[in-house]
Parts: C-alpha cells; sequence; structure tokens
C-alpha cells in the first residue's frame, strides 16, 4: 500500500504525478524532451537506455512501462527488450548504443565511475557530444524516477497486459499529451 | 577534465545547464518548486535534506553549494550544516526533520527500503503526506541532479568563499531568476 493516500486507478508514477501536479509539470516536460525531443539517437534508443537503467534499480513499474514503449517503437520486439534488461551486450543493437548503455549502467551506480575510457569508446563509436550528455541525464533522471515510484511504495501493477496497451499509447501521443489527460481528470484531492 | 566540451567559468551543473537549456528549464523548474515553492517546510529544511543527499552521494559541488544555501537560511550557521551532513541525529534541528532526513536516506540508497515504519515516525512526529511526498521526490531528484554532476565529470571547485557567496545569492533570488541569467549569456556553442 502506497506510504501516503495515492489513487488506486493510478499506477506507479501516475498516482504520484496526480497528488502534486506542481511537480509533475518538469518532471513530464524533462521526459518528454530526453525521450522523444529532436535527437540523433531514436526514441526506442533512449527508452532503452531508460529501461536499462529501470530495471537494474528493479523498479518494476517503471521498466515494464519504458520497455513496453521501447517494444511499440521497434514493431512490437519484446524479445529485444528482454535481452536489453537482461545482457545488453548481446543485444541485436548497434556498438554505439551498447557504449551508451555501459555509461548509463555506470551512472545508474555512480557517476564518477564514468571513465574517459568509457566516454571515447562511445565516441569512436560514433556518439556525439549531445549523445553522449543525454545519456548521462537519461540515467541519472530514472535514477530519480525509479526512487520516486519506490520510495513512496506506488502501486506496481504485474498485467503485462496493461504495460503493452499503455506502452503504445504513450510511442504515439508522447509523455505531455498522455499525462496532461489524467492531471486534468485525475488530480487528487490533499 | 569534463567527458564533454563545458565552459570553463561555469562549475558543476551550471556547465551541462548551458550546454544543454532544453533540459536546463525543467531541472531548474523542479528544484525551484521543491526547495523554494510554498511549503510547511522552510526553504532552509528543504535545502538540508538536498545537502544531506548530496553528501551521501559524495557529490562535492552539490553538497557544497546546496549546503551554503542552506547556511544562509539559517543565519551563516555553517556549523550546523556540516552537523547534518556528519550526523543528523545530534544535530540541532527537530524530530520532524530528522525522520524525513531517515527517509531520504533511505531514498538515497533504493526506494524500497522506506518502510511504513519510517513514514508512521515522520507522521508523529507532525509531517504531512505533502511532506512526505516532496521529501522523497527531493531524495529522489538530488540522486540525479547528483550523478549528473558527476557522470559528465563536471568541475567542482574547492574553493569554499565561492560556493558561500552564490549560496547567498541563490537564497536571495532563487534558482530560475539566477540561471535564467547566465543561460541568456552562457549558452554553449555545440
Amino acid at each position: 500500500m502506497p506510504h501516503i493516500p495515492l489513487s488506486p486507478d493510478l499506477p506507479g508514477i501516475r498516482g504520484a504525478m496526480a497528488f502534486r501536479p506542481e511537480t509533475a509539470r518538469p518532471l513530464n516536460s524533462l521526459v518528454e524532451i530526453l525521450l522523444r525531443g529532436p535527437n540523433t539517437l531514436s526514441p526506442g534508443e533512449r527508452e532503452l537506455i531508460a529501461t536499462y537503467v529501470s530495471s537494474r534499480n528493479c523498479t518494476h513499474y517503471c521498466h515494464s512501462i519504458h520497455g513496453a514503449i521501447a517494444a511499440a517503437h521497434f514493431g512490437g520486439n519484446e524479445a529485444l527488450v528482454k535481452q536489453v534488461k537482461t545482457d545488453f551486450l548481446h543485444a541485436d543493437i548497434g556498438p554505439k548504443l551498447k557504449a551508451l548503455l555501459a555509461i548509463a549502467g555506470k551512472v545508474q551506480q555512480d557517476g564518477k565511475l564514468v571513465t574517459t575510457a568509457d566516454v571515447e569508446t562511445a565516441r569512436k563509436e560514433g556518439a556525439t557530444d549531445l549523445e553522449i550528455h543525454d545519456t548521462v541525464l537519461i540515467a541519472a533522471a530514472f535514477c530519480m524516477y525509479n526512487r520516486y515510484v519506490d520510495g513512496l511504495d506506488t502501486i506496481q501493477p504485474d498485467d503485462e497486459a496493461l504495460y503493452r496497451e499503455r506502452g503504445k499509447r504513450v510511442a504515439r501521443d508522447g509523455y505531455v499529451t498522455v499525462s496532461e489527460e489524467y492531471l486534468a481528470t485525475h488530480t487528487a484531492a490533499r
């Protein structure tokens, strides 16, 4: 049961955001820019970074929903997402994304673990400064989202179909659009 | 040396924000609401939570600047800030803030460590749902800011006077005001 009164109809971060719309706005805006804004990394690649970090933080809601969004971007390829979560080095993704996932994995533990060699490897595979910046910030941001979802003990359903359906919708319409809808209709009284 | 080209004039998160103003805006907006927005926790109390989490993450820039802002809010009491960083249970702060710092310390490690008992203790000391929510989100957010600052290997000066001066200014004028100034004048080419 959540540590504070959150709507039982809104699992994961959605309940927390409805409880506090003031902070929901910058949180949604940040994820929209990072995962869907103009970028040489595709939305699917960025969702894989978010999914991988959330998986390492063992935050069921976040790695399930972002995994579902990533799968939607990759034509429904759920096996690819699972492979990235468990062993990305052997996943069917390019060497640049692998180098960026290695950096993201270090940021998930502690930003100080990222070495010049890690960054050079990513650069050799074609990563730009902006891609390196955004990878670090995506990984850092999901260390926030994950702790927010877990620290309030939000509802994190097991039903895979629920994530799959919502994942398709967010992949199509984006975070801000989908979120403003429920903030408008579900904002909790407090 | 930073992993990507950041202005040598802008230490810590300031260089990273100037590099990527699109993400700087929600990052600044979030910290402004969390640490300075309307709240029954004072700005000084909230800065102490941010400082404590940054100190546990060993992010020199963040615990120095937020410690300096906290000190400015508490009439220049740097000894109080140092005590909170090293042993908050014996600091001259109220029992409610101690209970909230205990929750923040768990979120810093892993949100799943926060127990019903931790939350009940905070409630018994008078913490409201909103204060518990914001404590969790402040702690989670600083796990992001800290990793962002460390993961890019930003410049983190040792000079205490630098933090003290800037701390006074942010305590007086706020994050968004102070930040928009340098974003307007220092935005890096990329």
